[in-house]
């Protein structure tokens, strides 16, 4: 491939957004970053003079009108992912998406049939967790047989409680969609992809228990959705906003041969304390710190991906059946009933 | 108390029988076996000679003729639990009986109340977990505030693969209660105590994964409840017989302030080995291993219940409320639905 | 053995002494503690009446007259131990010393010969981590070849830094040996019962960080030494009377095929505690709770090897081998020099 | 600083070189690798060609003529660093080079004066261990007085015996320096800047326990120093080249106030695995893998500091006192005896 760069433009500079193009301006192998796209202009213009890039939009679709550029990356809010997708694919780009897909179940569908218009176009959905090196080994040992058949998923999705505040300010104006379609999805999106297998039902609960203000949204502080995918398969979902100690990520399968974990005590690094108050490791304080690895190498698999004209193994399908998932979730949490999700 | 010791009957000498009577016969403090029972005779003649204790039974009736004993410790197969606790308890005797308190829960509402009748007797509930240094640690701590408002609790109660066969050919014959209230009834009574919460509403699924004669059984080989409690509170229980790696017991409390674990390696001991395989730490063969210390000092507080006069924090009604916690997970495991607790 | 007991008496009633005394009035199978013995006179009353013991002494040569005894357990201070042991070796009783076996090496090459002339009672040294579930579990392992060949040993002994007061004031009137001979003996004892080497050359260097009052002592508050054993075999030893977390024994061995550690994170029980600090493990605070059941095995071993007249794993000689080797860790630590050990 | 881009050609394409140069070729910001150098000609080619490398060359003398450089990074094996660092320097070119500074005393001091005549030239040595975010999470900390003052430093320098074979078969033809100077040089370098302190003493034992071939190339298989520091601090480094369970980097810094711990398990990621052996978590296979972070981040502060016209904290000083204190490591290894060692 030598020296060959595939040009880029992102939209959305926020705090992942931020890094996203910070990465892809200089440590993204084969990867240009050509511009950079916000609708709050300082964004635009610290990002083209600390880093040297020579175009800078506040209107997205300006930026599609740009003919250098071969891909869009976007990191703007949620509510704009579906749209954004299907104006860059029209427009020609290959096209990474951050999660969630979409808020909607009517727009992700909308979309992935889009992405189908446009077969010939690379679609990367950002679900990093999978290139992570610890998730992407565990697949591959599952896949191996080393644990026999999956039969239970559980997967800790825990926000750090430091967040909060601004979670909370922010959730009032903005719909998230809620702790299960905002925080859980990465995990109903491994569970799928390790356990092979669709959800058939689920009774999700929870509640506002340190903050009201969760109730007073219509959304949970902690909740919890338990799962029967097909075969009987069994798949728990911890989702939270109030994690005190910092940011948990924590997944088990449990298979007929074996058990594989991944993050059982969220270790920040290789440092252990010893002090009066005991053995004591510190955690990870939050995504970025946690998945720094993963947010790189999803863009270089993106980046690989239009250079050797192949699909990523994370399709617009996982996108649209991890919402649907989602929604399940929601609903049932709203409702109090268990939930059958049509497929 | 200088030397005063209590006398003790025991009844039941299978494995775990066997161990309660070796840990009164040398372990337990101010505490006499004076008799032990079973309809094994065998058993009753080698623990007789062995230890060197002055009287045997192979009928329970007789043991409670014996009027030089105090108390009567039962730990005969679960189906017995009921009627020998009221028989000991109308011929005078403190009673402490191996959990669970009975199989139905007609039996345990009636048990409960010849409990009620015999107030001035010490009755005691061999719910052991509350007696081992790190559970009971835990619920000081929970007490004391540590990680303020309970919001969740998680169980795992798994039992090792290398017992499976066993129990499947003693399952055929003999009604256990099935996965969750054989199992998971420890767990159930765990939650009550430290949420100090009664459970709503559950939704148990489950399945027969690598063997399929627990279907057979209509049983689960693992399984897993997802229970609602008073104030919204989360109940995750996962019960299995098919561990891999030992028996695994593992307890999980998240607080609005921070989170308790307990087990979360079932390590069996302070060793680790490194070599090409990594950094290995072995686990749990079973209970009596993971259990020997509560097992030891659950007896140690029915003794010294006797002899200072008090009852033990596991009372009867622990008893019934699991039973009745247990049956409505077995009930939505069989039926498919949401099953709502009365109380 | 039915119920035949060993009826023993006691020497020292201090925290350790109280520790043994108690185990072997009601936990050790088989042992009757029948007698109890101590300088200071209200123990002897406390002892007897609490545990209704029918013999207290305060004169040593006393227990010894009393012939219904059969075996005498040393817990004094260390300077008597070698006087005591001799004495009650000549009267006719088995012998359990704790350790030290004496302080100098004079006295500790005297008793080894009493030891020898009384070949027909069990003298047992209480080495008592030889006893410990993990320790003897790593010399099985060793033993059986997992390891390799043994390389390298690796000891901490670290005393908890609460306990640095009393020891103090403890050690400005008591000669203990100094750290070498006081803290690190165990893990002496260890490293020639693992390794299956004895030492050849030692050099040692420590010094007073934090408490200028072990340089007065003449005695170091944290040392190590670097040992030499036949064939090239490596020891380090660790000692310290300032460990802020609290009681740290860690030993490890590395082998030519593998490694086994124990006690690599201190860790008392299975509890860990997530906050705002991290993930937390509390860690041992003392002897008494670390090794609680090593006590208890060796005093359960002592009576044994008396009812199956037999002999213990420890013998004097390893008490005599750990004493040489101690004095020459003392001497480098002294003198600054290089010493070699003559054997 | 924008896009202002250094150029720097490199030196040495063996292992470490190839990673350093796919780094600087795609991964370090503001760095543009401009020319590879090899005596090797294939691996000159190999990397112009997948990269895009404009210039290659197989003589060190005419990289040092090409003008359109600002940087020569050398990862050349050990015996080339002294001199090509003082010919860089000479032909004014800012200079990186792999540890160690070199393989004897003379020349390292040497060209500790040749960096002297070039103060306005960056030199940056290769001890990455320092931009290893553990690592340098402990400086600082140990730095703000979270656990008093240092005491003790224990650090484990073990390399996979998987490597073993090309290790020997390297070794015959090339000197190393010996386990102490090749292996141990980073933990040596680790000690003087965690304990603020130089070395004073140092007793060094080891041997040949597997594989003979290291006592007859006069090196040792696994080794161990200790070392008395300024101020009685102790050091003990145990080296080895036969670690069974991969590579093992472990360091400890004991204070008089707490004790940090770096690397105790040296797991790979954050998965682990439950089966029939136990509970599992796989070690590092190499220092690439363990390190991958801390080559990116010592190529970064290169750069940086040649942007930034600064100095690296690691300086030509600590790579001739950690050459001084490996030789005497390896003096005192080599007769036998305690080594003073003159500053």
């Amino acid at each position: 491939m030598k020296n060959r760069k595939v040009k880029v433009g992102i939209v959305g500079l926020g705090r992942l957004g931020y890094r996203h193009a910070e990465n892809m301006a200089f440590r993204v192998p084969h990867c240009e970053l050509l511009a950079v796209c916000s609708v709050v202009e300082e964004e635009v213009k610290e990002a083209q003079e600390k880093w040297g890039i020579p175009y800078g939009y506040t209107d997205y679709d300006k930026m599609l009108e740009n003919r250098e550029l071969e891909a869009i990356f976007i990191a703007s809010p949620s509510r704009f992912h579906c749209e954004q997708i299907e104006k860059a694919l029209e427009a020609g780009f290959h096209v990474f998406s951050e999660k969630p897909l979409g808020l909607y179940l009517e727009e992700v569908e909308k979309v992935e049939k889009a992405v189908s218009r446009h077969s010939d176009k690379v679609f990367m959905l950002g679900f990093m967790r999978r290139y992570d090196p610890s998730y992407a080994e565990v697949k591959r040992r599952i896949d191996s047989g080393e644990i026999g058949e999956p039969v239970l998923i559980r997967c800790y999705g825990l926000d750090p409680a430091g967040k909060l505040d601004s979670f909370l300010r922010f959730a009032r104006d903005n719909y998230s969609g809620g702790l299960f379609l905002d925080m859980a999805i990465h995990d109903l999106d491994l569970a799928r992809w390790y356990l092979q297998a669709e959800a058939e039902e689920v009774w999700a609960i929870g509640g506002s228990y340190a903050y009201r203000e969760f109730a007073e949204l219509g959304d949970a502080e902690t909740g919890a959705a338990m799962v029967r995918f097909a075969g009987n398969r069994i798949g728990i979902f911890v989702a939270g906003r109030n994690c005190v100690h910092g940011y948990h990520i924590e997944t088990e399968i449990i298979g007929t041969k074996g058990t594989l974990r991944i993050g059982t005590v969220p270790e920040r690094n290789h440092v252990m304390l010893f002090n009066e108050k005991g053995a004591i490791k510190k955690c990870f304080e939050g995504f970025l710190e946690r998945f720094e690895q993963a947010y790189l190498k999803e863009a270089e698999e993106f980046i690989t991906c239009i250079l050797e004209n192949r699909k990523p193994s994370v399709s617009v399908r996982d996108g649209v059946e991890s919402t649907r998932l989602g929604y399940a979730c929601k609903e049932s949490f709203e409702t109090g009933r268990l939930v059958r999700i049509k497929s």
